[in-house]
């Protein structure tokens, strides 16, 4: 077996194998007083439940786009379609449920101490950092071993993209509707503390942390991995012959070494983060920021090595190699100017605090600012990086270069993604540790141990956000390219006289040529993909609006007909507002996912393919700069609350708290709802128009 | 003198003597009690004196700019620059002083009935209507009297979409620090009315009323009429001729007709308005509304005919004159559109009013989802125009004619400016007609007549800005096309013996095809461009957000500290309020201002001009949608609390009046100091490029 199969199968099996040690090694914790046991049983429930019953919904549905995907195009990318979307849908399953076991087993262990807790926080974040590599690489290679092509299995990628994208909906509007309904009654007007066991909402707050932030993010970084890859693959098998032997099915000759390339990079930058994971300690009293940092640290470095022996060994330009390392340098950057909007050490954060002190109204327009300005930074970075990437890579020379410099300065972002993932999942699993140890009373020296672990995770959640969105914006490049190769392929089937005398790559200039932003359908289709990202966030919002109007005047009356519920004689009615949230959250999580696939139908189909590849670069701008003001400054409003709670501007119960709470709600749908939403919404667009393309021009000649 | 000249000059003198007629006829009215004597007087000498100090900083700066450019461009550029930011200002200034005048009598007319109050305030409307216009065209039609070729008075537009600029975020920041401050403190935490004399910021806001809504929106459409027709003209002298010619100054053959179209269609436009005026009228018991709708009715129906004879007059083709259709068409869209957004008969405002009840976090999270709702539909309709103005126009057979079809739309849609202006500016006369009336203590029987007019102005003011923004969408595609046309006339220039055989336009489509979407150069403008227009709203917003937090410490300190301040024994100090607004506007009114100006110059030097035309669509795209949601959002957060004090979900003094009220306070920046402001920052940094074209050319030659 060649190596570029072997080694991808083998850091998976790695992976897999050292994933299911650190789950064996979580589970053998003890998970301390039967109080925590109780409240794991009943999250566990709740959170399997939903997942259940969302997957279900999500899955028939995506049986038969599958199967009309494979009748319309052909059977491979029906299959590999249905393979991504289940492929997405366990990613998110089994990642939920290690948080699961680990969030009560973490709020036992911090009676032992900050290291203790740290360590099975982290082992649980990064079983799901592993699985979700592994599996995304493990499909990927199985495909590439079956049928080489990677237009034949763009479907994995699109499904999982699907899937994702319904499990950020859909988590996203469970966890805020609960989070904000908790918060607004529970902590605003009844004024008991976050986790507070009379608070009726607070399970459904419980079961949404992990529903929204475990599942849905590790969903998410799924596809982010499997498109990025795949758009990396598409960019290799341009062919270089002339492009009529590509219609006459004889051997088109692509570049194998480029088309390996991303797999075997994938393969190292997984044992580089198994290597990683080792990295993560605390000698006794070591910070645990510096234990984190270490394993990026490590990780990163062991990469670029590969990277390096890899590019000469499979003697690619290097070019190639310094395309990557751009990569690796916009994920360093973006880390640090992310921690300098979200955490209450800077300006940006500490404004929104000050700002308090004028009423909740005045907090906003300041968290707005902030949330607006947040973007500026790390978009320049981004849109700094394409033209270097490009140009490191011989774009100059051949635009197919350069845009494969661009793919494969987005795959050494993700090389970084295991890692960064096990420490994403950290964040919540150390949040509902924290939400566990209050409503268990576990007393308040093991809340002062689990504290500076939550404001931890805060960043590195904020962070993954960050990462995930910066990555999909360069991704979303790579796929618009092969989305006009695609036009180009399809172009030749059905005309191929008009490319009798041409290279594959003259053809592709020529079709590159009519996407300039002085297309009146090009213009248009910038317009509409630009609206519909705003159009998204919208539904987004509306379906946590709903949900947490719902689940206020719940609380409200819970608290009003139980006698006893205050003074803790009487239990609330948990499952109602369980109930409520599963119920808004599958209503909502529709229409906001078809706005994102019926529009780029209708526009391919009634305008035409260049309007399509306006809009999907319309979204790509817009959506960046969307989901960076909404990831960061809902995190921004949240540190703004944490900072007035250490005791500034009045602290907890002054004026100031309250109206920060009320900032701190109104991000928790930006930055755990619509935001993170939109990485996944970029991607499916834009795998949608590569894998429907022949089908837009088909229509367009008949 | 030829007709295309005498025409455009005698609507000019129609227009400024109808002007001068209403000043005349509103200074005859009577003013009434003394008290309001005495509030007019105060209110004129702050506005006055803000107003000179802003334009004092403002014109010396513009002077220093205006030279640079006549040395580094021509000397023509920088004169028309500087009459062109004067008469920007003058017909702010202007605008300001009559409505003023207006203010006051309109309070008291408002006793002998609501048709005597409409019938002045909208006088007073019309002089800023008329004004504007006429001093737009007057300017463009001495210019090309004297100069003939746009490109020499392109500066004009230049100056005033830069005054337009700063008097947008400076006047915004000025009346929302005062408006965000006097209600947060007046009507949330004291519980008094709006307009209370015992608050002190109530002058400031009064003054800001003035200086934002009148100044800044009249300021703001003399450079959107002034830009779009420029932006027509520039697009009628592209040159037929070969390329070398123009280098040799050879006559270069334009197309006369079309040159002049822009300047007759302004005309004839000017002559309905005037006509539209007299249509305003209501019986004695016609509804407001329909009085108004009139007379939007009739200038457009008038306009129409007189563009039908001056199409054929001309022997230009019917597909410009379909093109201008399509313009009246979308400006009717567009009003249904931004109705249905933001008055309280429909859903979208009524959901943010539900919201209210379960607190001012789910008013904010509902208020936020409609606002990211309301671009859609309005894109939509913008974003189709595109192709079909340009084909209507011959845009398949001829790139160049498709363009000046879409410029021509966008005159078409500003033939009715006149009138929508005078609309526009009705509704602050009627606002601060009923603040006045309030704080002058009128009498309840007063503010009831007033009150209808208030709403009615609420959805004028709206609709002006969804037709500005939207005008501003179509104009910056024109001047995008004029900036390409200006770089290959500077190629050209420089490398003469490169274009010894082509024609200009086969030039300019080699240019064009060079801005493709697969431009890496262009595809970081796009992302650039895309994230300014947020940074630019967030300086905005962080304006307010200054101002209103120094605002409301202040008004808290005086309600604190002045003893029987409350129980109207002592008067409130009005002048350190003022103070606060005034030294904020002026200090942070630069940043936004600089953000426009400083990165496109750069971009166009460093990256290069390709980069610089994604930056414009990139820009230009985002900004629509984000002016959109800003500008709709906010009138919807303000009539959802109007829904309110109805009496609805708890009426006024409920809890969810007072969450009403911090929605309607966050919306405030959003809807008059952000969102309006983007419409000529657009519009500016389009200007700019056409203008510095030469200059980025000149310098990557070297």
């Amino acid at each position: 077996m060649e190596v570029a199969v072997w080694l991808p199968f083998l850091a998976v099996a790695a992976a897999l194998g050292f994933a299911g040690y650190l789950v064996w090694s979580i589970r053998r914790e003890d998970m301390g007083p039967e109080k925590v046991r109780e409240i794991h049983g009943v999250i566990k429930v709740g959170a399997k439940a939903f997942l259940n019953r969302q997957y279900k919904t999500l899955l028939s549905f995506m049986v038969i786009v599958g199967v009309a995907l494979g009748l319309a195009i052909n059977w491979q990318t029906g299959v590999s379609f249905i393979v991504g979307a289940c492929s997405s849908a366990a990613a998110g399953y089994i990642g939920m449920t290690v948080a699961v076991e680990a969030n009560a087993r973490t709020a036992a262990a911090a009676k032992q101490g900050v290291g203790k807790a740290l360590r099975i926080a982290f082992k649980g974040g990064a079983v799901t950092g592993l699985l979700m590599v592994g599996l995304a690489l493990l499909g990927l290679t199985v495909f590439y071993t079956l049928w080489r092509d990677p237009i034949l299995f763009a479907g994995f990628g699109f499904g999982g993209s699907i899937v994702a994208l319904f499990a950020r909906i859909g988590g996203g509007i469970y966890t805020k509707s609960a989070d904000v309904g908790a918060d607004l009654v529970g902590k605003v007007e009844a004024g008991i503390p976050e986790g507070d066991p009379r608070n009726p909402a607070v399970i459904a707050d419980f079961v949404g942390d992990n529903v929204g932030d475990d599942a849905g993010m590790a969903a998410d970084l799924f596809e982010t991995y499997a498109v990025t890859m795949i758009g990396a693959m598409l960019l290799a098998v341009i062919p270089t012959v002339s492009a009529l032997k590509v219609v006459e099915g004889g051997a088109a000759i692509y570049n194998e070494a480029k088309l390996v390339y991303p797999l075997m990079l994938g393969a190292i930058a997984l044992f580089a983060t198994i290597i990683g994971t080792f990295a993560v300690r605390t000698g006794g009293k070591g910070k645990p920021s510096t234990a984190i940092l270490q394993g990026i640290v490590v990780t990163a470095i062991i990469s670029i090595i590969g990277f390096y022996l890899l590019t000469t060994g499979l003697g690619l330009s290097m070019g190639i190699f310094y395309a990557a390392i751009v990569g690796v340098v916009v994920t360093v950057l973006l880390a640090v100017i992310n921690n300098y909007y979200t955490s209450y050490a800077y300006r940006p954060t500490r404004s929104i605090s000050e700002a308090s002190q004028a009423g909740p109204a005045v907090n906003l327009i300041s968290g707005l600012a902030t949330g607006l300005e947040s973007p500026a930074l790390p978009v320049i970075v981004i849109a700094a990086s394409i033209p270097i990437a490009f140009f490191l890579a011989g774009g100059a020379a051949n635009i197919i270069d350069g845009f494969y410099g661009v793919a494969v300065a987005v795959m050494a972002m993700l090389s970084i993604a295991g890692i960064i993932v096990s420490v994403d999942a950290f964040g919540p699993i150390v949040d509902n540790a924290n939400g566990i140890a209050e409503m268990a009373e576990l007393g308040e020296d093991i809340r002062a141990g689990l504290d500076p672990l939550d404001a931890l995770g805060n960043t590195t959640k904020s962070l993954t956000k960050a990462f995930a969105i910066g990555s999909a914006g360069l991704a979303a490049l790579s796929l618009l390219f092969a989305y006009l190769v695609e036009v180009v392929r399809g172009m030749i089937h059905l005309n191929p006289e008009a490319f009798a005398k041409v290279t594959f790559q003259e053809a592709l200039l020529s079709v590159v040529d009519k996407v300039t932003l002085m297309s009146p359908k090009v213009i248009l289709g910038l317009f509409i993909g630009g609206v519909l990202v705003l159009l998204f966030a919208s539904l987004c919002m509306r379906g946590v609006a709903k949900g947490a109007f719902s689940m206020v005047n719940e609380v409200r009356r819970q608290f009003r007909e139980i006698k006893g519920l205050m003074e803790g004689k009487a239990k609330p009615d948990y499952a109602r507002c369980v109930d409520i949230s599963v119920r808004t959250a599958l209503k909502n999580m529709a229409p906001p996912g078809l706005v994102v696939i019926i529009p780029p139908i209708i526009i391919g189909f009634v305008v035409g393919w260049e309007a399509l590849a306006g809009l999907l670069i319309g979204a790509t701008v817009t959506g960046l700069a969307m989901a960076i003001f909404m990831a960061t400054g809902g995190a921004a409003w949240d540190n703004a609350k944490k900072y007035i709670e250490l005791g500034n501007y009045g602290g907890k119960g002054s004026p100031a708290h309250a109206a920060a709470v009320v900032g701190d709600t109104v991000g928790d749908p930006f930055k755990d709802t619509a935001g993170p939403a939109i990485n996944p919404m970029i991607k499916a667009i834009n795998m949608l128009s590569v894998i429907l393309a022949p089908l837009f021009l088909l229509l367009a000649f008949l």
